[in-house]
């Protein structure tokens, strides 16, 4: 056992951090001034094209890629374990820097499918110009109207005819889906609803411009539309017709598909969201130093020292979990690793809201504004905790895990 | 002892139910669309004067407003205790509710303060149109930049100038001051910094329009610019020139204005804050009721019982101490109330987040969204633990008090 | 609605208060030395019975027993919402007080049986004593191996034999039957396992010196046997034969009569647990005085206030819970009263626990030792969720019937 | 970075899992039989010294001690890190397994004192017997009547009389000291009160049968007395005479002497209360399975099972924590793993005591009898929360550390 970092995730540690610093940090102003100039556009801002100029050049790109597989010559080759510190870094500024080293969610985990599905023809199509940061994509998985955790409720009709899949069905919460630059959508639907439970589902993909597919509206989490990152759609597809090329992965797949994409993209979630609790833990330690009340600063009160005292501990405890989490999905494989993935699904976001919670209280008013971060992180946080099932699901299942005999 | 109301409060209640179910709730989504099609506007939209009107032909119109003083006869004249269920009700409905039956803060505090202060000059001027709802008003206390439960760290000025009033100072938070029907700005600030700590502070009434009054930009609370009742205004106060005669109370009275206006504002807060949680205890039975996952409606879930069966012990003792603090203001006074004032403060909101937090998890990803009216009610509910002094200023002063000899 | 007390509740709250303050206080040190003198003996020790001599003198008897009904009389013919403060003043000193009074569990709850349900021949045998504390009882209900919240699982059997009953089981946690002079046992058991679910179970007054009862050892509650109040046993009932006429109500009543015991003991428990607390924060409160850390009485650190400040809110709204669950019981009765019943039997023991850990932590480790009432105080607030049911039962019940459309 | 164990400890692990399951477990119940056998004697019971030889034979023995320094010989050679899941599983059966390998408190912390600042004398006089367990010994270092978490409130004084060495005053809370087996007593106590704050104290060898020295009395912790190891005793210090030479460390070295002791001893503290959390959720695990309420499995009810994933993600989270900092001792020393230390102290004990709290419930009283370990694991766990200073004295010096710029 040994809890040093290795050479390359030092160095990249380093780097990611100085990034973030230098560049990301200062460009916070420049996107709010952007969405303000332009407030009805869904599309990136100049500045995130800027910044991610400038991750390319220095080599800080596709990060999240695994270094295997057919598309591994795109990625940094790097382990879950040497990526995590680097995501808690880009969740220091959640609207910026995921979008920076081209390792934005919903991206990352549809380039994970294509790269790990994918066809050659697929992989060309879809997944270049995703590497290459010159389209966005969407996953279209959740619906109005059923407990999206459980996959048998599923209502989006795939059927075959001839040649075609032809899509029908409605879908919300489709991230990043209101960007019209987000040009592919990976949707789940049922192919086969006769089949065995984890079998009736199937994973295609639909560019964008097919014809049925609509863009009915964007979806608020707490007030914020978050257009900086192509929002949250609902999308109505009334007979969209694909090639059943678009297939990705066989028909019957689409859970296990699905799956697939859940691990990783859990772990992501978490990682940057200790980055948020450390970002917010930088701005409760300024604001502590440097504002008084009744004569004294607030750093010297006990209240505070406690808040702080005890968000610290909980991001070190939480941070080591998800390293192991990781170091278990590189050692024995995400699905091997699925009670720790469901543990730090269910412990991080929670933890992290709470620790978002103490410093908004520390900064009065100002801390719920958009004067400060903390609020909007907070919103992504507290979504976390519903994205990929709600906590209780898991819960569930991993109470029902330890008490089998 | 007895916890029967009595007949009044029950006629009233009955009455005041009937009208927010009848007419409220439908005009919410009524609402949603005049804010959707003038989506710059800040104005009251005109569904609020509609039922205004209602309410007022029903006599359901200033029921907060005591029935004793000069100003008596406008109000229902009704105690806090009869009040109490009747603001409750009105939480229900946050964003409709208080301003159709008039009731709604910061007005109501204002008109508060000039039924208690206000000269005959005063109340004819601000009073009578504020009690017809033919304006809006705002009260400018707090201020970037100092921590405003500390009054004596107060930055604007007032200085006197022959037999003008001459204010200088910049104020943030300053609750419906977008709205431009908002016509009079209730603000402090010190007229001599040099007096006891809380002779320092004087309050002054100042038109909108008077030159030097500069409302610089709207603040958001978790995305939510509460444009609906007029926002959150910064404002800047740049030699803003008004007659002496607009000082509401006595030079050096201002410290004093303020507390008379917080006790009864607390209380309120408080009482609609524990009708938010009614409201998403109801929506969270409905929810509850209809919709299963893996086979079970969540209603026979035991961790769904817990939730609702918490939640619904905590609103039922929180409503019982709110209400003896209301028969404390009436049999003893605001003054003598004040451990139980801040015990409210404290407790009503904290636990009204945490009802809505769960009732939000019930919902999933549409109990964030503008779906449902809980992460809205949850930004206001956390909002008021900073409101009128964060929580930590209450804890301390009712810890102190506990522990004294 | 009127927070007020009457004259009488006020008159007998000041009585009591000062018995608890000028006797009972200064005994329980006198009760130490006893119980160390004699640590074998399971009766009560003499303070005790100086303590009832004392207070009988001074009419302070029987406070509990309802003045309606055949045994009326003898009791202080008080409501609930008048003897809920005066049991809240006995939990100031559980080990003594209640006893003092005459009004300790369990022989509470017998009596009340006995005056409501009992013949004038159990009366006169068992009520009478029991009302002049000439001997005790214990209430023989909860089994091993069983979850006795669901009495259907009851495996105790009363047969028919002629005009004798046959009892064979047993029992466990029949708290005071340690103690000899505890002379009659009140046992639940099946007198037909065949009838529906609630009308299996009979009631039967069985004397302690009956042959095949065996008394078979104490229970501890963390580490300590109560021996003060008679212990908890288990007993073995092998073929005990008493006559047919000691049924207590019909046969298959056990569960109505089990239930008619219940809802005045739960608010018994919890009034007496709200004395705890108040008795666990005047200590704190003294505590935090005199006590310095690093320089600063305890009473001026941050956190200590925090403590204090929460414990009392919660006090104060739980009592008022507790005070509108009397009034129901006297103004619709327990059965309507059941919800807020179940409300406080949640909500009580839980804060208080919480509150007692709280001032523990304020002690050091002495809060933990026999130096002071909290430890021992903490081990019967904690059991108090246990006892009559667990807490989680009673949530879903609660959350069962709130989410009932 | 890697969270694999190395081989030796893997080996030892599962050599001591075994041997605990295998021996200890089984004689739990003989200890207690063997108590209540002879109920007033504070010695170990013969269980205790069959166990210690049947360690010793398999080479589990002195595990605690590093392989480093004059005794390192003695001792099983392992670093923090390895000793930390061996300390882990101890912590299962906290009465009988710490004592079984020679690793129980307070003696390891004694003899690891010993070890590192024994002169030869003292090394041979004391920590032999002690690693072959022939005596044990206590630690006296808390006082009544002062903070002990400060220092610089430490009444008992040492004063030097020629080649002696006189100590007056009082002790509490001196673990194992009411077995008259402990024949060493670590005495610390002021040598210059005028000298800095961190250079008063002294730390001094006194033999138990030095005349002055009194056993005031027994002291319980929730009832508890702990007899089976020795118990907490109040002890007199009346002008205890002793050598000089009996000081262990210089002159005004017994604050350091202490922190020496108390890094170790908190992170041992945290690993056994760890194996008590595992303990507990074993047992958990077992009574979900075979116990039914209202015709389910309390395995199947959504409550059980959060309860247990929550206590899970706990547990995991903070191992690593702990393992971390064993880690950091290795690898950094004592003093740079201070922060972590205190993270762990504040983080583990109230962890382990609410996952206590939780299976307690689950078992009903039974849980907090003496028929399951629990609440006795209860009082053990809620006594580290104050043990080797309050969590809140640790809290404010890791959040004023965390707040420094």
């Amino acid at each position: 056992m040994d809890f040093a970092p290795d050479a390359r995730t030092a160095e990249l540690t380093a780097q990611v951090r100085a990034f973030v610093d230098e560049h990301v940090l200062p460009a916070e102003p420049v996107l709010d001034a952007q969405l303000a100039a332009t407030p009805d556009d869904w599309s990136p801002r100049p500045v995130v094209r800027e910044l991610q100029a400038a991750a390319r050049t220095q080599g800080l790109w596709n990060l999240f890629l695994p270094g295997t597989g057919p598309a591994g010559e795109r990625g940094a080759g790097l382990t879950n374990l040497q990526y995590a510190p680097l995501a808690e870094l880009t969740g220091r500024s959640p609207r910026l820097a995921p979008a920076a080293f081209n390792c934005a969610a919903p991206d990352t985990g549809n380039m994970e499918l294509l790269a790990h599905f994918g066809t050659p023809a697929q992989r060309r199509d879809w997944l270049d110009p995703l590497l290459d940061a010159r389209i966005r994509s969407a996953f279209c998985m959740t619906e109005p109207g059923v407990a999206s955790s459980d996959a048998s409720q599923i209502g989006t009709r795939i059927r075959r005819d001839g040649d075609a899949l032809v899509i029908t069905g409605r879908k919300w919460w489709s991230t990043g889906a209101m960007n019209p630059g987000a040009a592919l959508l990976v949707v789940m639907g049922k192919t086969d609803p006769d089949a065995p439970r984890h079998r009736q589902q199937s994973m295609v993909l639909v560019p964008r411009d097919t014809p049925g597919v609509t863009v009915v509206r964007p979806l608020t989490v707490f007030g914020y539309d978050d257009r900086d990152h192509g929002g949250h759609a609902e999308i109505a597809f009334d007979d969209v017709r694909v090639p059943a090329a678009n297939l990705l992965g066989g028909e019957g797949d689409g859970f296990a598909v699905a799956q697939a994409r859940l691990g990783p993209g859990r772990i992501h979630h978490c990682m940057r969201a200790l980055g948020m609790a450390e970002r917010a833990l930088e701005l409760a330690a300024g604001r502590a130093r440097e504002r008084s009340t009744f004569g004294r600063p607030l750093a010297e009160q006990g209240v505070v020292r406690e808040w702080v005292a005890t968000s610290r501990v909980e991001v070190e405890a939480l941070r080591l979990l998800v390293l192991k989490t990781a170091w278990l999905m590189d050692t024995v494989g995400n699905r091997q690793a699925m009670r720790e993935i469901q543990a730090i699904k269910i412990a991080v976001p929670r933890a992290v809201q709470a620790i978002l919670d103490r410093v908004m209280q520390l900064f009065g008013a100002a801390g719920l504004s958009g004067d400060q971060p903390l609020a909007e992180m907070f919103a992504a946080a507290r979504a976390t905790r519903l994205a990929d099932g709600p906590d209780e699901v898991h819960l569930s299942s991993l109470g029902k895990a330890e008490l089998r005999p």
